[in-house]
This record gives structure tokens, C-alpha cells and sequence, in this order.
């Protein structure tokens, strides 16, 4: 039975294991750093699809078939698939993943989406309401700009705070006594909303929530930055990276020479001219699930932090006036 | 401990009982024949609200308030809010309850969100992950239409298989170890498409789903129709409903003098000009929070399965050719 730690925390008395996990992204994710790491990689971001938003739900169904592949197992051993994603009614889940014909629940957290079907799928198997679940989410650059900001035939010029969504997906398969990669506890998310309006700064709005759930988990559990090796935040990018930094130290945790953010990884900064960064569900998807997860079963990681943050708007929201409410969700992490 | 049974279903160890549930809903709600059930019904529908996405936002953080009330605890005693809705991005479930500071899991299930947040919600519960959760959803005739299908003021003509939109919200709060109205056991739904592509035929296009699921519930339980009061559907209307009873026949389950759907209970066919009957997430949530809670609170029911259904489409996926995905997630509740 899981353990309540604190108010937001939750330990899981079983060994929760990430069994398998897969990475497939894009071209431009390709030439980034990362490219190594990736279980596969398209040139062509259509995918062969008709249009973008296919392209997106082919990306999910390739993920989940390789996670699944590296298992040796058949859909049907999977009991539960937690999945969602940015697209309007997460169609990219949905259409990416009903040929697998498993029971299916669709998770909205924005770009927190890996680390919120993380922690609910390790909820779900430590309760033994699942002895499999799959966790999956996606972005696609495409689809997101045309659903978020203007046609990308449009040509617009990017804000240098604006970060660049992803082209991928991840997919992770948890299974109960699995010995390696244990997520041992998790922190749900608040909505934190600190009045920022500026879609084009996703960093700034997301930053605060990061903070909050980070310092929630320290007080919680009474551990502190030193305890693990890598901090790791989905995709505040570089400049809510700082900012995150910034509003940590004022609560007197210095978190600067372990913490990492997706956003910063994926791409080469000046040379791919992504400006802040890296940004989408897919972003810390593919990331987490390409380089993080192979170097925590390797034993190159042996303790991390993993928080997912997302921003909860939509084009309406803020074409309304709205500010821009954020989450972020905190998986704690162990090589074994 | 969750124990599962069969393939699909989860029993719960726990007592979990709905401790409170309140239900609000529009004008056109209130002139139909659960008007005397729900706490509180708005004559404007704008709810005062500059836009139909913050009436709906809205209609979240009454029908909360009101639960709480009714708890006499205040919002910090609830320990997770499960909540989604069907507008872009989910924005009136994360506006609507931002301001109540509870960890927050955004869910996606279209129609089918009361029964799934009811559902994650029994699990967490269960697992001792959260004490007490509160299960939220909503729906606004006007933000439905001009989202999924036309502005309002282009009045344009309704298909007589189409069902209309529910202007209300359903919010419940789950104790464990609380022992009136008692969820006993939960079944996850498989997406299911049957190739159908008619957006206004929303009911025939989820039924399959329901059938699939319910027949998934006897399986897996060994239970049969006659072993319950009532077997209460979603929102599949008159025209889903007749399909399912169809369906379930086919496998030799006769459901037909026990099953109600609250998309047929919550309006008068014919004087209120509602073709196919009630939709929407707010649809079930909306009848189940009011007069199904009530009625099991008083031992009017004793024993019922409550089965939510969604079809995870989007305006997009239709206008690219796609069929309509469907799913249906299942709640068996006892009075005690």
C-alpha cells in the first residue's frame, strides 16, 4: 500500500520498475545532442501521414510498440495505458493508441503529462489495480503551432523567450517488483498561477510551479538537493531554468550544480536557433525516456529528481485575458 | 489493496464511500424533471461571466463549493482533485478550481470523465495514496457548440440523432473508510471504434463502448443484469441506449428493465426540443451527483452499475476523415 509523506508526497511500499521505456523524435531532434539516444528518428516529420496531427499519433503508436518490443511481451500483457497529450480532446492518445485495445486512461497535465502518467501509472501498480502500465505522451512542432500559435506556412517571427515544441514521443512501461529504474516516490502538482500572460514565455509561468512542488517533496520527506545526482525539470527551458533556480534559493535550497531541464538538452541552443529551448509534452518525454532512463539502468544515475511541468492555457484562455496557470508533478527516481 | 478480477476490474479493500456530491446546472436544466435534485440551478446561463468558457469554469467551482459544504471541511482536507472537461486544453476544470490550492490530476475522457475521475479516484483512495479526493467535471451547451460545432447565433438546424449539451457540473468527494454509498468496484474501458464517422450521432457511436465494457464487468465479476437495481448509462440518449440494449441482447445480457441513461433522464424529449436527449461531461455528472447520490444516500437505490461513456474525437480528427473512437468506464456503488 502506498504511504501518504507529508500532504502532496506519496512513497510506494512496492518496487516499481520501469521495465522498458522508448524514444522516437524527429529530424531537428535528430541533430541535437541527444540523437544517439533515441530508439528511432524520422527525416521526414510527416511521417508519411496526411496531415500533422496523424503524423503525432504515429509518433505515440511507434513509441509504445518499441517500449513494448524491448519487453518481449504482447499488448495484452500491458493492464492499463495512461496517456495524453497538447492536442484539443488529446487525439494524438487516442487515435496514436486504440489498436492496442487496452484499457485506456487519458491523462491531461499539458507538458507534466510524462511525469503525471508516471506517477498516477506507479499509483495504479503499487495498488495493484495494474501489474503493467504503459505511460505515453507526445508533441509534434507542427501540429502544436498551428493548434497553439499561428500556420506555420505564416512564417512569424519567433520571441527569444519563446521555446520550440518538440517533434516526438516516449513511451515507458512500469511493472510492479521489477528490480531496475524504481520510482520510489511522487509528488502531485497544485495549479500555481502567478498572474504571467505572455504565451510566448511558457518558462517564467511554468518556473513557480516547479519550485513549489520541488520544495513541497524536500519538506515532505526532509531531504535536500545534495541528496540526488541530477534535478531534472521537463521544460521550463533556459529561462525558466534560472528562474526556478532563483526562486529556490530564496527558500535556501541551492539546486544550480545538479539541476538539468529537457528543454536545455535536446537541442544545440545557437546552432538549431531554438531560442529558449526545447518545450512540449514530447520534449521531456523523449528525453526521459531515451538518455535518462538508459543511463539510470546503466547505474550512470543513481538517484534523481524528475518534475514534469505544464502549462494549463489554451489559445481561448489567453485570447480571453487569462493568465497562465502551471503544474508540475515529481517522480524520485533510483537506479535500483 | 486493490484486488484485480478478471482482466478489467478492480475491487477495493477499502470502504469508499461518495461522503458528498452536489450537482448545478443551466435554465433549461432546471425546467426538466430532476430540477428538485440539483442544489442549485442558474436562470443565466452566462453566470455572469464575460464568456461561455468562464460560465463553465464557473459551474466547477460551484458545484465544489457546494460539496465541500456539505462535508463541513474545508478545501485543504481534500488531498487530490481529479477533474477534466471537454473544451481545448481542459481549461474549465484548471480554472475553475485553481483557486482551491488541492494537488490537481488533469483527466481526459470526454463523457466519460465523471466515471473516470470517480474511478482513479476509488484507486487512489484505496491505495492510501489520498484520503479523500474530489472527483470534478463539467459541461456548457454554448461553449460545446461553437467549439464542436457552430456559433450559436448561426442557429443552425439539429440532426434528430444529435443529443444537446448539458450546462451543468457534477462534484463528488470520496472518503475511505466512510460507509454510505460505497464503491465497490471499477472497470476501465478499452478504446473501441466501430468505423462510425457521424458527429451527430454521438449515442451510436459510444454505445459499442458501453456494451463492451458492461459485458467486460459480468465476465470478469460472474454478476448478471438481475443482480442490480439499476445499470445507468452515460449519456447515450435515446438513440445509443436502444443500440446498447441491442448489443448487450446479442450476448445474451437483457438489461432493458433495469438500465436508465441520464442523457434520457435529465430532459423531456419532447417538450424541451432535445432530439436525442442530454450529452456532455456535465450530462452524467450532473444527474449522478444529484438525484442518483441522493437516492443511494437514502437506500431508494441499493446496488448499481454507473457507466460514463466518451467519444475521443475532436473537430479536427472529424474534419480529416476519422471515425469516433469511443470508450466507457464502469462503477459498481452499493448503498452500504
Amino acid at each position: 500500500m502506498s504511504k501518504r509523506i507529508g500532504k502532496r508526497t506519496i512513497r510506494f511500499e512496492h518496487t516499481i520498475g520501469i521495465r522498458s521505456a522508448a524514444a522516437v523524435t524527429g529530424k531537428k531532434e535528430s541533430e541535437g545532442p541527444l540523437s544517439t539516444y533515441f530508439d528511432q528518428t524520422f527525416t521526414d516529420d510527416t511521417l508519411g501521414e496526411a496531415t500533422w496531427e496523424k503524423a503525432e499519433s504515429r509518433l505515440q503508436t511507434t513509441a509504445a510498440s518499441i517500449a513494448l518490443q524491448k519487453t518481449g511481451l504482447d499488448s495484452h500483457s500491458v493492464d492499463v495505458i495512461l496517456a495524453g497529450d497538447l492536442l484539443n480532446q488529446c487525439i494524438s492518445s487516442t487515435f496514436g493508441l486504440r489498436s492496442l485495445e487496452i484499457p485506456f486512461l487519458g491523462q491531461y497535465g499539458a507538458c507534466s503529462t510524462m511525469a503525471q502518467t508516471l506517477l498516477v501509472g506507479s499509483i495504479l501498480t503499487d495498488a495493484c489495480a495494474a501489474d503493467r502500465v504503459m505511460a505515453v505522451t507526445s508533441s509534434h512542432f507542427c501540429s502544436a503551432e498551428r493548434q497553439f500559435r499561428l500556420p506555420i506556412e505564416y512564417g512569424g517571427q519567433r520571441n527569444l523567450t519563446a521555446q520550440w515544441t518538440v517533434t516526438g514521443a516516449g513511451a515507458a512501461i512500469l511493472e510492479r517488483d521489477y528490480p531496475t529504474c524504481i520510482i520510489t516516490e511522487g509528488t502531485i502538482g497544485k495549479i500555481v498561477d502567478m498572474e504571467i500572460k505572455d504565451a510566448c514565455n511558457m518558462g517564467a509561468a511554468m518556473a513557480p510551479a516547479a519550485a513549489d512542488t520541488i520544495a513541497a517533496y524536500f519538506q515532505d520527506t526532509g531531504s535536500c538537493p545534495s541528496d540526488f545526482d541530477l534535478i531534472l525539470t521537463g521544460d521550463l527551458g533556459h529561462i525558466g531554468s534560472e528562474l526556478l533556480i532563483e526562486l529556490l534559493q530564496k527558500q535556501n535550497y541551492v539546486i544550480a550544480d545538479r539541476h538539468d531541464d529537457c528543454g536545455k538538452k535536446i537541442f544545440y541552443r545557437e546552432e538549431q536557433d531554438v531560442h529558449a529551448g526545447g518545450s512540449g509534452c514530447g520534449c521531456c518525454a523523449s528525453v526521459f525516456c531515451s538518455e535518462i532512463w538508459q543511463k539510470l539502468c546503466a547505474g550512470e544515475l543513481t538517484n534523481i529528481l524528475f518534475i514534469a511541468t505544464g502549462a494549463l492555457m489554451s489559445p481561448t484562455s489567453s485570447m480571453q485575458g487569462e493568465s497562465i496557470p502551471s503544474i508540475a508533478h515529481l517522480l524520485h527516481i533510483r537506479h535500483q
